[in-house]
Protein backbone atom coordinates (compact mmCIF):
# COMPACT_ATOMS: atom_id res chain seq x y z
CA UNK A 1 0.00 0.00 0.00
CA UNK A 2 2.71 2.42 1.08
CA UNK A 3 4.74 1.23 -2.09
CA UNK A 4 1.57 1.87 -4.33
CA UNK A 5 1.21 5.26 -3.04
CA UNK A 6 5.04 5.79 -3.65
CA UNK A 7 4.31 4.42 -7.31
CA UNK A 8 1.76 7.03 -7.48
CA UNK A 9 3.35 10.05 -6.33
CA UNK A 10 6.52 8.65 -8.90
CA UNK A 11 4.11 8.65 -11.96
CA UNK A 12 2.44 11.68 -10.95
CA UNK A 13 6.26 13.35 -10.68
CA UNK A 14 6.86 11.52 -14.49
CA UNK A 15 3.57 13.08 -15.76
CA UNK A 16 4.11 16.71 -14.47
CA UNK A 17 7.67 16.30 -15.46
CA UNK A 18 6.64 15.34 -18.89
CA UNK A 19 4.18 18.24 -19.15
CA UNK A 20 6.82 20.72 -18.12
CA UNK A 21 9.45 19.58 -20.35
CA UNK A 22 6.55 19.71 -23.39
CA UNK A 23 5.40 23.31 -23.00
CA UNK A 24 9.17 24.05 -22.58
CA UNK A 25 9.52 23.19 -25.89
CA UNK A 26 6.61 25.13 -27.37
CA UNK A 27 8.08 28.05 -25.13
CA UNK A 28 11.59 27.33 -27.13
CA UNK A 29 10.30 27.56 -30.20
CA UNK A 30 9.11 30.80 -30.07
CA UNK A 31 11.71 32.09 -28.21
CA UNK A 32 14.82 30.15 -27.77
CA UNK A 33 15.55 27.59 -25.04
CA UNK A 34 17.16 31.04 -23.49
CA UNK A 35 13.33 32.40 -23.16
CA UNK A 36 12.77 29.36 -21.10
CA UNK A 37 13.45 29.55 -17.57
CA UNK A 38 11.59 27.94 -13.97
CA UNK A 39 10.16 31.39 -13.48
CA UNK A 40 8.64 31.42 -16.97
CA UNK A 41 7.19 27.81 -16.58
CA UNK A 42 5.78 28.44 -13.48
CA UNK A 43 3.43 31.25 -14.33
CA UNK A 44 2.48 29.87 -17.87
CA UNK A 45 1.52 26.41 -16.44
CA UNK A 46 0.63 28.06 -12.93
CA UNK A 47 2.41 25.64 -11.17
CA UNK A 48 5.03 26.77 -7.65
CA UNK A 49 8.53 27.44 -8.74
CA UNK A 50 9.74 25.29 -6.01
CA UNK A 51 7.56 22.59 -7.42
CA UNK A 52 9.50 23.20 -11.46
CA UNK A 53 12.75 23.55 -9.24
CA UNK A 54 12.29 20.12 -7.38
CA UNK A 55 11.45 18.20 -10.53
CA UNK A 56 14.63 20.00 -12.47
CA UNK A 57 16.68 21.72 -10.29
CA UNK A 58 18.80 23.89 -12.86
CA UNK A 59 17.27 26.15 -16.14
CA UNK A 60 20.04 23.88 -17.98
CA UNK A 61 18.59 20.51 -17.12
CA UNK A 62 14.55 22.36 -17.87
CA UNK A 63 16.73 23.09 -21.07
CA UNK A 64 18.09 19.47 -21.59
CA UNK A 65 14.70 18.05 -20.80
CA UNK A 66 12.44 20.52 -23.66
CA UNK A 67 15.54 19.18 -26.20
CA UNK A 68 14.20 15.63 -25.01
CA UNK A 69 10.43 16.78 -25.58
CA UNK A 70 11.46 18.41 -28.94
CA UNK A 71 12.93 15.21 -30.34
CA UNK A 72 10.08 12.95 -29.39
CA UNK A 73 7.38 15.18 -30.35
CA UNK A 74 9.26 14.58 -34.09
CA UNK A 75 10.37 11.00 -33.50
CA UNK A 76 6.52 10.42 -32.81
CA UNK A 77 5.15 12.69 -35.88
CA UNK A 78 7.76 12.10 -38.23
CA UNK A 79 10.08 8.29 -38.14
CA UNK A 80 8.24 6.53 -36.26
CA UNK A 81 4.74 6.32 -38.47
CA UNK A 82 7.14 6.32 -41.32
CA UNK A 83 9.06 3.29 -40.37
CA UNK A 84 5.94 1.47 -40.78
CA UNK A 85 6.15 1.70 -44.45
CA UNK A 86 8.52 -0.77 -46.68
CA UNK A 87 12.07 0.20 -46.68
CA UNK A 88 13.17 2.36 -49.35
CA UNK A 89 11.70 4.75 -51.50
CA UNK A 90 8.06 4.18 -50.16
CA UNK A 91 9.67 5.17 -46.90
CA UNK A 92 11.88 7.76 -47.71
CA UNK A 93 9.29 9.52 -49.15
CA UNK A 94 7.07 9.14 -46.41
CA UNK A 95 9.53 10.26 -44.21
CA UNK A 96 9.95 13.55 -46.08
CA UNK A 97 6.05 13.89 -46.55
CA UNK A 98 5.92 13.80 -42.44
CA UNK A 99 8.31 15.76 -41.98
CA UNK A 100 6.94 18.46 -44.77
CA UNK A 101 3.67 18.34 -43.29
CA UNK A 102 5.72 18.79 -39.54
CA UNK A 103 6.78 22.15 -41.66
CA UNK A 104 3.87 23.49 -42.23
CA UNK A 105 1.73 22.25 -39.80
CA UNK A 106 3.89 22.56 -36.54
CA UNK A 107 3.47 20.94 -33.36
CA UNK A 108 5.18 23.81 -31.40
CA UNK A 109 3.82 27.44 -32.07
CA UNK A 110 7.06 28.52 -33.23
CA UNK A 111 7.73 25.89 -35.72
CA UNK A 112 10.03 23.33 -35.83
CA UNK A 113 11.87 22.98 -32.81
CA UNK A 114 15.29 21.66 -33.87
CA UNK A 115 16.16 24.39 -36.42
CA UNK A 116 15.10 26.86 -33.75
CA UNK A 117 17.45 25.72 -31.00
CA UNK A 118 20.28 24.50 -33.18
CA UNK A 119 20.62 28.24 -34.39
CA UNK A 120 19.79 29.63 -30.86
CA UNK A 121 22.94 27.00 -29.68
CA UNK A 122 24.93 26.33 -32.32
CA UNK A 123 27.76 28.65 -31.25
CA UNK A 124 27.34 28.44 -27.34
CA UNK A 125 29.24 25.36 -25.78
CA UNK A 126 27.77 23.41 -22.92
CA UNK A 127 25.21 20.76 -22.57
CA UNK A 128 22.63 22.14 -24.14
CA UNK A 129 24.32 22.42 -27.49
CA UNK A 130 26.12 19.34 -26.86
CA UNK A 131 22.06 17.86 -27.06
CA UNK A 132 21.15 19.67 -30.11
CA UNK A 133 24.24 18.48 -31.79
CA UNK A 134 23.76 14.83 -31.38
CA UNK A 135 19.98 14.95 -31.77
CA UNK A 136 21.17 16.88 -35.40
CA UNK A 137 23.70 14.24 -36.34
CA UNK A 138 21.30 11.19 -35.63
CA UNK A 139 18.33 12.86 -37.51
CA UNK A 140 21.39 13.06 -40.51
CA UNK A 141 22.82 10.06 -40.17
CA UNK A 142 18.94 8.09 -39.57
CA UNK A 143 17.91 10.22 -43.08
CA UNK A 144 21.09 9.33 -44.81
CA UNK A 145 20.47 5.03 -43.87
CA UNK A 146 17.05 5.25 -45.36
CA UNK A 147 18.43 7.04 -48.76
CA UNK A 148 21.32 4.55 -48.66
CA UNK A 149 17.80 2.13 -48.58
CA UNK A 150 16.51 3.32 -51.87
CA UNK A 151 19.72 3.58 -53.63
CA UNK A 152 20.38 -0.53 -53.03
CA UNK A 153 16.97 -0.32 -54.83
CA UNK A 154 18.36 1.73 -57.58
CA UNK A 155 17.53 5.20 -56.44
CA UNK A 156 20.29 8.38 -57.19
CA UNK A 157 23.11 5.74 -58.08
CA UNK A 158 26.84 7.31 -57.70
CA UNK A 159 25.17 9.72 -55.09
CA UNK A 160 26.56 10.35 -51.42
CA UNK A 161 23.98 9.70 -49.83
CA UNK A 162 25.71 11.61 -46.50
CA UNK A 163 25.79 14.45 -48.90
CA UNK A 164 21.83 13.76 -50.20
CA UNK A 165 20.58 13.98 -46.12
CA UNK A 166 22.57 17.07 -45.81
CA UNK A 167 20.63 18.72 -48.36
CA UNK A 168 17.20 17.55 -48.05
CA UNK A 169 17.76 18.73 -44.10
CA UNK A 170 19.08 22.26 -45.42
CA UNK A 171 15.84 22.39 -47.99
CA UNK A 172 13.70 21.62 -45.29
CA UNK A 173 14.80 23.68 -43.02
CA UNK A 174 14.86 26.67 -44.94
CA UNK A 175 11.39 25.98 -45.87
CA UNK A 176 10.36 25.86 -41.97
CA UNK A 177 12.15 29.59 -42.33
CA UNK A 178 9.55 30.45 -45.37
CA UNK A 179 6.81 28.57 -43.35
CA UNK A 180 7.51 30.49 -40.11
CA UNK A 181 7.95 34.16 -41.92
CA UNK A 182 4.30 33.33 -43.88
CA UNK A 183 5.76 32.87 -47.44
CA UNK A 184 3.74 30.46 -48.64
CA UNK A 185 5.30 30.92 -52.07
CA UNK A 186 8.65 30.02 -51.34
CA UNK A 187 7.06 26.85 -49.00
CA UNK A 188 5.45 25.90 -52.18
CA UNK A 189 8.97 26.26 -54.21
CA UNK A 190 10.64 24.41 -51.59
CA UNK A 191 8.07 21.64 -52.32
CA UNK A 192 8.83 21.48 -55.54
CA UNK A 193 12.55 21.22 -55.21
CA UNK A 194 12.01 18.58 -52.81
CA UNK A 195 9.97 16.59 -55.10
CA UNK A 196 12.74 17.29 -57.56
CA UNK A 197 15.64 16.07 -55.28
CA UNK A 198 13.05 12.72 -54.66
CA UNK A 199 12.92 12.08 -58.43
CA UNK A 200 15.23 8.78 -58.46
CA UNK A 201 15.98 9.59 -62.37
CA UNK A 202 19.54 9.51 -63.46
CA UNK A 203 19.19 12.72 -63.83
CA UNK A 204 18.15 14.30 -60.47
CA UNK A 205 20.04 10.84 -59.09
CA UNK A 206 23.16 11.09 -60.95
CA UNK A 207 23.67 15.31 -60.53
CA UNK B 1 33.35 77.20 -35.68
CA UNK B 2 30.02 76.53 -33.48
CA UNK B 3 29.01 75.17 -36.68
CA UNK B 4 32.16 72.87 -36.88
CA UNK B 5 32.14 71.59 -33.26
CA UNK B 6 28.69 70.97 -34.05
CA UNK B 7 29.33 68.69 -36.87
CA UNK B 8 32.49 67.17 -35.08
CA UNK B 9 29.66 66.33 -32.01
CA UNK B 10 27.77 64.85 -35.06
CA UNK B 11 30.04 62.93 -36.50
CA UNK B 12 31.73 61.88 -33.12
CA UNK B 13 28.29 60.64 -32.60
CA UNK B 14 27.76 58.80 -35.43
CA UNK B 15 30.96 56.92 -34.89
CA UNK B 16 30.46 55.98 -31.42
CA UNK B 17 26.80 54.73 -32.83
CA UNK B 18 27.95 52.74 -35.96
CA UNK B 19 30.46 50.94 -33.34
CA UNK B 20 27.61 50.16 -31.10
CA UNK B 21 25.62 48.74 -33.32
CA UNK B 22 28.75 46.52 -34.72
CA UNK B 23 29.24 45.27 -31.39
CA UNK B 24 25.58 44.99 -31.17
CA UNK B 25 25.65 42.64 -34.62
CA UNK B 26 28.79 40.36 -32.56
CA UNK B 27 26.70 39.70 -29.43
CA UNK B 28 23.89 38.70 -30.96
CA UNK B 29 25.71 36.69 -33.85
CA UNK B 30 26.37 34.51 -30.58
CA UNK B 31 23.54 35.15 -28.06
CA UNK B 32 20.86 36.37 -30.43
CA UNK B 33 19.30 39.55 -30.28
CA UNK B 34 17.76 39.12 -27.45
CA UNK B 35 21.01 39.37 -25.45
CA UNK B 36 20.90 42.61 -26.98
CA UNK B 37 20.16 45.26 -24.32
CA UNK B 38 21.27 48.45 -23.66
CA UNK B 39 23.06 47.66 -19.94
CA UNK B 40 25.02 44.20 -21.83
CA UNK B 41 26.81 46.68 -24.30
CA UNK B 42 27.13 50.02 -22.01
CA UNK B 43 28.87 46.52 -19.57
CA UNK B 44 30.79 45.56 -22.87
CA UNK B 45 32.05 48.84 -24.12
CA UNK B 46 32.53 50.84 -20.90
CA UNK B 47 30.43 53.26 -22.01
CA UNK B 48 27.19 54.81 -19.83
CA UNK B 49 23.49 53.29 -20.36
CA UNK B 50 22.42 57.10 -20.59
CA UNK B 51 25.07 57.73 -23.12
CA UNK B 52 23.86 54.81 -25.28
CA UNK B 53 20.37 54.95 -24.78
CA UNK B 54 20.50 58.65 -26.13
CA UNK B 55 21.66 57.21 -28.92
CA UNK B 56 19.48 54.37 -29.24
CA UNK B 57 16.51 55.23 -27.01
CA UNK B 58 14.98 51.86 -27.10
CA UNK B 59 16.06 48.22 -26.91
CA UNK B 60 14.34 47.30 -30.26
CA UNK B 61 16.05 50.89 -31.85
CA UNK B 62 19.39 48.70 -30.99
CA UNK B 63 18.35 45.69 -32.10
CA UNK B 64 17.53 47.30 -35.39
CA UNK B 65 21.00 48.82 -35.86
CA UNK B 66 22.52 45.68 -35.58
CA UNK B 67 20.55 44.09 -38.03
CA UNK B 68 21.68 47.25 -40.29
CA UNK B 69 24.99 46.63 -39.18
CA UNK B 70 25.05 43.21 -39.39
CA UNK B 71 23.77 43.14 -43.22
CA UNK B 72 26.26 46.28 -44.04
CA UNK B 73 29.35 43.60 -43.14
CA UNK B 74 27.95 40.98 -45.47
CA UNK B 75 27.72 43.60 -48.74
CA UNK B 76 30.74 44.59 -47.51
CA UNK B 77 32.76 41.18 -47.46
CA UNK B 78 30.47 39.41 -49.70
CA UNK B 79 28.27 41.69 -52.07
CA UNK B 80 30.58 44.37 -53.02
CA UNK B 81 34.09 43.08 -53.78
CA UNK B 82 31.70 39.97 -55.89
CA UNK B 83 30.52 42.90 -58.42
CA UNK B 84 33.52 43.78 -59.54
CA UNK B 85 33.98 40.79 -61.47
CA UNK B 86 32.23 40.18 -64.90
CA UNK B 87 28.51 39.58 -64.53
CA UNK B 88 27.61 35.62 -64.81
CA UNK B 89 29.24 32.72 -63.49
CA UNK B 90 32.08 34.87 -62.82
CA UNK B 91 30.69 36.74 -60.52
CA UNK B 92 28.55 34.25 -59.53
CA UNK B 93 31.41 32.09 -58.34
CA UNK B 94 33.16 34.62 -56.56
CA UNK B 95 30.12 35.61 -54.72
CA UNK B 96 29.64 31.64 -53.75
CA UNK B 97 33.27 31.98 -52.91
CA UNK B 98 33.52 34.59 -50.85
CA UNK B 99 30.18 33.70 -49.06
CA UNK B 100 31.96 30.37 -48.45
CA UNK B 101 34.74 32.01 -46.70
CA UNK B 102 32.62 34.38 -45.10
CA UNK B 103 30.62 31.63 -43.28
CA UNK B 104 33.97 29.74 -42.07
CA UNK B 105 36.05 32.88 -41.43
CA UNK B 106 33.25 34.65 -39.46
CA UNK B 107 33.30 38.34 -38.72
CA UNK B 108 31.54 37.53 -36.19
CA UNK B 109 32.24 36.12 -33.38
CA UNK B 110 29.08 33.30 -33.51
CA UNK B 111 29.31 33.05 -37.51
CA UNK B 112 26.61 33.95 -39.96
CA UNK B 113 24.80 37.06 -38.50
CA UNK B 114 22.03 36.69 -41.11
CA UNK B 115 21.38 33.38 -39.81
CA UNK B 116 21.24 33.34 -36.52
CA UNK B 117 18.74 36.35 -36.40
CA UNK B 118 16.37 34.88 -38.52
CA UNK B 119 15.88 31.58 -37.04
CA UNK B 120 15.48 34.01 -33.73
CA UNK B 121 13.01 36.51 -34.80
CA UNK B 122 11.36 33.82 -37.29
CA UNK B 123 8.41 33.29 -35.04
CA UNK B 124 8.03 36.71 -33.02
CA UNK B 125 6.46 39.28 -35.29
CA UNK B 126 7.39 42.56 -34.94
CA UNK B 127 9.70 45.47 -36.81
CA UNK B 128 12.44 43.36 -36.08
CA UNK B 129 11.61 40.34 -37.44
CA UNK B 130 10.33 42.71 -41.04
CA UNK B 131 13.54 43.79 -41.01
CA UNK B 132 15.28 40.65 -41.10
CA UNK B 133 12.96 39.06 -43.37
CA UNK B 134 13.43 42.09 -45.71
CA UNK B 135 17.19 41.35 -45.72
CA UNK B 136 17.33 37.84 -46.14
CA UNK B 137 14.29 38.74 -49.23
CA UNK B 138 16.33 41.21 -50.54
CA UNK B 139 19.54 38.65 -50.71
CA UNK B 140 17.93 35.67 -52.37
CA UNK B 141 16.61 38.07 -54.58
CA UNK B 142 19.94 39.01 -55.53
CA UNK B 143 21.38 35.94 -55.57
CA UNK B 144 18.19 34.79 -58.04
CA UNK B 145 19.24 38.13 -59.91
CA UNK B 146 23.09 37.04 -61.17
CA UNK B 147 21.82 33.45 -61.09
CA UNK B 148 19.71 34.61 -63.98
CA UNK B 149 22.80 36.53 -65.60
CA UNK B 150 25.06 33.21 -65.52
CA UNK B 151 21.54 31.64 -67.54
CA UNK B 152 21.76 34.14 -70.01
CA UNK B 153 25.37 32.53 -70.69
CA UNK B 154 23.72 29.32 -71.22
CA UNK B 155 24.52 28.02 -67.30
CA UNK B 156 21.32 26.01 -66.12
CA UNK B 157 19.31 26.27 -69.00
CA UNK B 158 15.62 25.74 -67.40
CA UNK B 159 17.03 25.54 -64.23
CA UNK B 160 14.16 28.00 -62.29
CA UNK B 161 16.42 30.82 -60.92
CA UNK B 162 14.62 31.74 -57.87
CA UNK B 163 14.26 28.13 -57.02
CA UNK B 164 18.27 27.55 -57.24
CA UNK B 165 19.08 30.64 -55.21
CA UNK B 166 16.38 29.22 -52.26
CA UNK B 167 18.51 25.92 -52.38
CA UNK B 168 22.25 27.33 -52.83
CA UNK B 169 21.51 30.00 -49.59
CA UNK B 170 19.67 26.68 -47.60
CA UNK B 171 22.71 24.91 -47.98
CA UNK B 172 25.39 27.72 -47.13
CA UNK B 173 23.55 28.32 -44.42
CA UNK B 174 23.35 24.29 -43.24
CA UNK B 175 27.24 24.98 -43.76
CA UNK B 176 27.66 27.36 -41.10
CA UNK B 177 25.86 25.81 -38.82
CA UNK B 178 28.25 22.87 -39.06
CA UNK B 179 30.94 25.02 -38.91
CA UNK B 180 29.70 26.89 -36.24
CA UNK B 181 28.97 23.17 -34.82
CA UNK B 182 33.16 22.47 -35.23
CA UNK B 183 31.98 19.80 -37.86
CA UNK B 184 34.75 20.88 -40.65
CA UNK B 185 33.99 17.47 -42.46
CA UNK B 186 29.97 18.60 -43.02
CA UNK B 187 31.82 22.30 -43.88
CA UNK B 188 33.90 20.19 -46.91
CA UNK B 189 30.53 18.36 -47.60
CA UNK B 190 28.34 21.41 -48.14
CA UNK B 191 31.35 23.11 -50.51
CA UNK B 192 31.68 19.41 -52.90
CA UNK B 193 27.63 19.96 -52.47
CA UNK B 194 28.28 23.84 -53.45
CA UNK B 195 30.83 23.21 -55.94
CA UNK B 196 28.32 20.60 -57.54
CA UNK B 197 25.24 22.54 -57.81
CA UNK B 198 27.28 25.47 -59.62
CA UNK B 199 28.66 22.93 -62.35
CA UNK B 200 26.74 24.40 -65.27
CA UNK B 201 26.43 21.20 -66.77
CA UNK B 202 22.97 19.87 -68.47
CA UNK B 203 23.32 17.43 -65.94
CA UNK B 204 23.85 19.58 -62.64
CA UNK B 205 21.61 22.29 -64.33
CA UNK B 206 19.30 20.78 -65.75
CA UNK B 207 18.17 18.41 -62.93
Amino acid sequence: MVETTGDQRLAKGARSRAAIARHAADVASVEGLNGVSIGRLAIDLGISKSGIATLFKTKEALQLAAVGAGRQVFLDRVVTPSLREPRGLPRLRALIDRWLTYITEPPFPGGCFRTAVLAEFESRPGAVRDAVAADHDDWLRFLAGEIGKAQEGGAWSGRDAVEFAFELDAVVGAANTAHQLGDEARVALARRLVDRLLTPSGDAGGR
